[in-house]
Parts: structure tokens; C-alpha cells; sequence
């Protein structure tokens, strides 16, 4: 059957309930003294969000026949993990937007936004101890190494871009870009929740590396139709800046494209453009760098490769069907490869 | 036996060199492709600092009859951590100068020393997920807790000092100052540090418990001292910028103790001072509230509260004595008391 969004939007909207109450739990939001640290801890994750990576996670635990009690807590706090990074990736790409609302770093200055980050980071990492209770020793350990895993890779796929930025560096091909979005996307996002899940529901190592052969080619998809959705999405519905990719000089694979098969004199205007720091950008050369991106079919083209990484999870998954029985949890795993690559926001 | 400070630079010198090699060790600085990130992580680790925090968790392991091999890679990972939190707060506390060099993102921007902090992060929770082999799972465990403890309390303390700056708040009394410091020094620097050590040795808690009573007061006095150096010392030797703490306009027991003591009017230009943005601060009237710290005498009477914390150390140690035999390291621990206010750097 294919991917049915009306059915995924409610088990995400399930999903997000009870993960929010669950963060909830685990912030001391009234807690006196400590400088509202942890009420503005509880701001971006109570912000509308997909809240896919904790839906991914439930998914794959409850799937594998895990029970809700042994994963919840830890499908939170991937959440609680994931809006810490989200705060310090708004600070470092100087981002204006988050979910509709301005990024922390906008209301409440650099500093206070970096030391939330750090304590929503702190505060993460004790649910996770406690898994040696809830889930056994072994499983909790393994835990523990792939969260450490995910942190890594997060911070080195962070590097690369940042490094790109910095040099203002065009010539990588999409092997580059794979390989940037494999660390800072697919085990961020996809890799992680789903082998937390598996673990989580005590699957051997074997389902595991089955789940991240699905979980791979799905996070490098979602992430080129997350920049896609950047350039054709409105504000009003991705809660983030339209065109902000462009404004922030983002290495996504369309403007690598435009580039890439642009003519030299287009190619070193749009280089000089995205050279210069975000606030001396000029709306009008924005526009004609959105425009080289059409000429160049660079979204189309983009859209090809999405949906090419798309075809391959959607094989991998076939490869998983025998360690899932039905249920709702296996259709919103099958959902989801359909869904990243057509969805509006 | 009195402090003595060769003996005790000795024995901070040779814990450094080990540490070093043993941080060396944990950072792949040459992987390529990466973006620099590794290289990066290795530079405050290598500039020279005192290394305060592993030698307080080596002498603690070893006073206690623990192996070098117990503690060695876990005070590396200290030390890691507390570097991956000096690159954070130097962006938090806009600082400029960091032993002797401009701090990190000075020299590489504030979005790659945010994300080089997050990889460091993440890079030192590994090593103490392998102390299940090392020390036993029992230790293990109760290590990564105490990290996260440090973690967390790091995080209030440091958003309590923001907010502070944020509000332009001078009206706290020492009791709020002494609350703020337990969490951002005496925590995270003493109490941690001596606790990890122990754990390494396997001590029981009864010992760490007297090791936090020892290490409170220590951090408490440690940190007044640190204060007083700022304003006191002078920029070759303490390797920040002198009256940097004037500049950012920092709570420190000094510079409240001049405000509550002062008259209206010169508290008034003071606040008025303190809440500029450093950039606006003009050099003379940071100059007139030096001398305004010197003729309301708060070095005196912040050098006589270190003073009494530091005695209040001395006590507790003398408990401690049972546990430790004769060594080395045990003459370190005591040494520290000394050093910890009567210190040049």
C-alpha cells in the first residue's frame, strides 16, 4: 500500500502528545533561580514541530513488539537532544526563524541561547542512564554509544558545511554533498531514532543493520526535499524563512547544481552573492540567484535524486517486513518513504 | 605541613604531560575531511593551562590506592569537557584573550567554535562509557552521572550570571554570589573532579561525601581568588586581559561588595557602566571603577572571604585524613588549600 499522509499526520500527532508530556516531565520548567534556564529549554520543544526523529523511534521499538513504556522516555529525550542542537544550529547559520517563532538566539541574545542549548544537552543525557533499569544493561549501554555516535557525526557533518561556508567553496559534487548530509541528516535524524527504537524493543544487531539500510538513503532524501521545500515552500507554511537557504548561503544540492552547470560569468556572480555575509546581501541578487536556480532546473533535477534515495529505502524496507508484524507502527515506517519526499512542509 | 607551591607545580606539571598525551590520544586531529574539526578541538587543550581538574581527580584516585590506569583517561576526558565549556563561554562572556592567545571564536568565528564545543562534547562521553571495563559498571555509571550532575549545574550557574548581566542586577547579596560560584566552579572544578577520582579508586561513598565537604569551600575560594587575579594581575601572567572582569561586567564578590558599599551616586554610574555593551565602554570610566573597587577596600575584604573558605577546606581535609595514606598525591590535595588563594596565576 502506498504511503497514506492523512494516517502518518495522526500518528505523528499522536506521537508528539506524548512525547510532549514527557518532556515535560523531564524540564523543571518552574524551577527557581536558575535564571528561566529551563522554561527557555521548554520553548523550542513545545513550538509546533514535526516531531518526527521521537515518532521514528516509537515506531520502530513498538514494531519489533517493544513495548511504549520502554521507549517513550527515550524517544523524549532524542527530541529534548535534537531541539539542543536545533538552538546552537540556529546560532551558527544565524537563522531568524524556527517553527513559525524567532530563533532563541533573536529573543534572547547569543549567550543565553548557547548555555540553553548546553543544559538541554546536560539534562538529556540522565534519561538515558536510567535505561539501564528500564531496558537492561546491555541494550542501555548500546544506547548511550549511538547517542555519542550521533553527537559526532552531527558535529562533524556540522564542520564540513561550516568549513565550506567559510571558504565559500563551490566545487563539490554530489558525493560531497551525500556524504555531508549522510552525517549531519540520516544518523542525526533517521539512523539513530530507528536503532534506539530497535534497541530499545532489545532487536539483535542484525534488524539493526537492516534498519539503518533503510534508515540512510531515507535521511539523504528527506534532507534534499527539506531544501527543496526552502526554495518553494511558503513562510506561512515550513515556519522557516523562504529562500532563507539562499540568504544563508547554504550548501544544498539545487544551488550545487545551478552552479555546478551554470556559465562561468553567472557561476562567479552567484559565488561573489553568496560570498558576502547575509546582511549585505541585496534582495534583487537573492531573486536572480532564485531565478539561475529555475533556468538551471536545478530542482527538478534535485527532486530525481530525492526520489531515487527514496526507491532505495523503499527496497530496504521490503528487506525489514519479516521482522515486522502488521500493525499501525510498520505502516507509518512504510509511510514515512513516501512522505519525505512529497510533503508540503 | 604548610602549601608548598614547587612541589605542587611539580605535581600539576607531570599530571599535565600525561594528560596531554592521553587528550592527544582521543582527538583524531588529522582526519581529513572533517572541516578542521579535530585540529580545532586540540587547541585549548594545548595551550598551557594549569590542568587543575585532572591532577585534583589523579591525586584523589591515587591518594585513595587507585592505578594510574583507573583515572588517567578519565581526567583526560575532564579536562576535555572543561575545554569544550571554556570555548562556550567564551562566546557567552564575549572574552577575547584565553591563555595568552585570542580565544577560538575570535580566531575562526562564533558558528564554528559553538559547533567545535558540541564536538567535544561528544568526543569525551565515549571514553567514560568505556570505564564499564576499566573501573567496573557500578563506578562507571555513577561517574557518568556525576559528569551529567556537573553538566547540569554548569548550565544554572552560567544562565544565573547571564541573567544577572541580562537585568543589569547589582543588588545581590554574597550568599547569592556563593550559590552562583557552587554551581559554575566548585562543582564543575572541585567536587567533580575529587568524586571522579574517588570513584575510580572504587571509594566508598562515605569518602566522597567527605571529599565534597572538602571541595566546596576549595571551589568557593578558588573562584574569589581567580577574581581578585583578574584585577590584580596583570595580563603576561594570568594570560586573559587584566580588569577583563571590569569590561564584561562580571558578578564577582569584588565588584558587588564595591556597589553595596558605595554611595547612591557613584552606584548609579557604575550600574550605568556596567550595563553598556562592552564594545561601548569607554576606558576611563572602567579605569574610575577600579579605583572605585580599591577605595571601598572589596580586594581586602573579598581576599578575607576566600581566606575563610580556604580555612573551612583546611578543616574538612583533616577529616579526610583516615582514607589517605602518606603520598604524594595526598600532599598535592593538601597543597591546594594553600595555593588555591595565595596563587600569582
Amino acid at each position: 500500500m502506498a504511503g497514506d499522509p492523512q494516517r502518518l499526520g495522526l500518528y505523528l500527532s499522536d506521537c508528539r502528545s506524548q512525547v510532549q508530556d514527557e518532556i515535560r516531565a523531564l524540564i523543571p520548567a518552574d524551577r527557581a533561580d536558575t535564571g528561566g534556564l529551563y522554561r527557555l529549554m521548554l520553548d523550542y520543544p513545545l513550538r509546533e514541530g514535526k516531531g518526527l526523529r521521537p515518532a521514528l523511534a516509537m515506531a520502530t521499538c513498538r514494531g519489533l513488539g517493544g513495548p511504549l513504556d520502554a521507549v517513550l522516555r527515550t524517544a523524549a529525550t532524542l527530541e529534548l537532544f535534537h531541539n539542543a542542537f536545533l538552538v546552537h544550529d540556529d546560532v551558527e547559520d544565524g537563522s531568524e526563524l524556527r517553527r513559525h517563532r524567532e530563533t532563541l538566539h533573536q529573543l534572547h541574545g547569543v549567550p543565553i541561547a548557547v548555555n540553553v542549548g548546553d543544559g538541554m544537552l546536560a539534562l538529556a543525557l540522565r534519561p538515558l542512564l536510567e535505561n539501564v533499569e528500564r531496558v537492561g544493561l546491555g541494550p542501555a549501554l548500546n544506547v548511550l554509544d549511538v547517542v555519542t555516535t550521533m553527537a559526532r557525526e552531527s558535529a562533524e557533518g556540522q564542520a564540513l558545511e561550516l568549513s565550506w561556508v567559510q571558504e565559500n567553496r563551490w566545487d563539490q559534487g554530489d558525493r560531497d554533498y551525500v556524504r555531508m548530509v549522510y552525517k549531519k541528516t540520516a544518523v542525526y535524524s533517521f539512523v539513530t531514532p530507528a536503532v534506539v527504537g530497535a534497541l530499545c524493543a532489545r532487536a539483535q544487531a542484525q534488524v539493526r543493520a537492516a534498519l539503518s539500510r533503510f534508515a540512510v538513503p531515507l535521511g539523504v532524501a528527506f534532507q534534499i526535499a527539506d531544501d527543496l521545500l526552502n526554495l518553494a515552500g511558503q513562510e506561512a507554511v515550513i515556519g522557516k524563512e523562504s529562500c532563507g537557504d539562499l540568504w544563508e548561503g547554504k550548501h544544498t544540492l539545487i544551488l550545487m547544481h545551478a552552479l555546478r552547470t551554470a556559465g562561468g560569468p553567472e557561476r562567479q556572480r552567484a559565488i561573489a552573492l553568496l560570498g558576502q555575509p547575509r546582511a549585505d546581501k541585496d534582495a534583487a541578487e537573492v531573486d536572480w540567484l532564485l531565478n539561475l536556480v529555475h533556468r538551471q532546473d536545478s530542482l527538478a533535477y534535485a527532486r530525481d535524486v530525492a526520489r531515487r534515495y527514496a526507491r532505495r529505502a523503499a527496497v530496504s524496507f521490503a528487506g525489514l517486513a519479516r521482522w515486522f508484524g502488521d500493525s499501525v507502527h510498520r505502516d507509518f515506517l512504510e509511510d514515512l518513504v513516501d512522505y519525505v519526499v512529497d510533503r508540503t512542509r
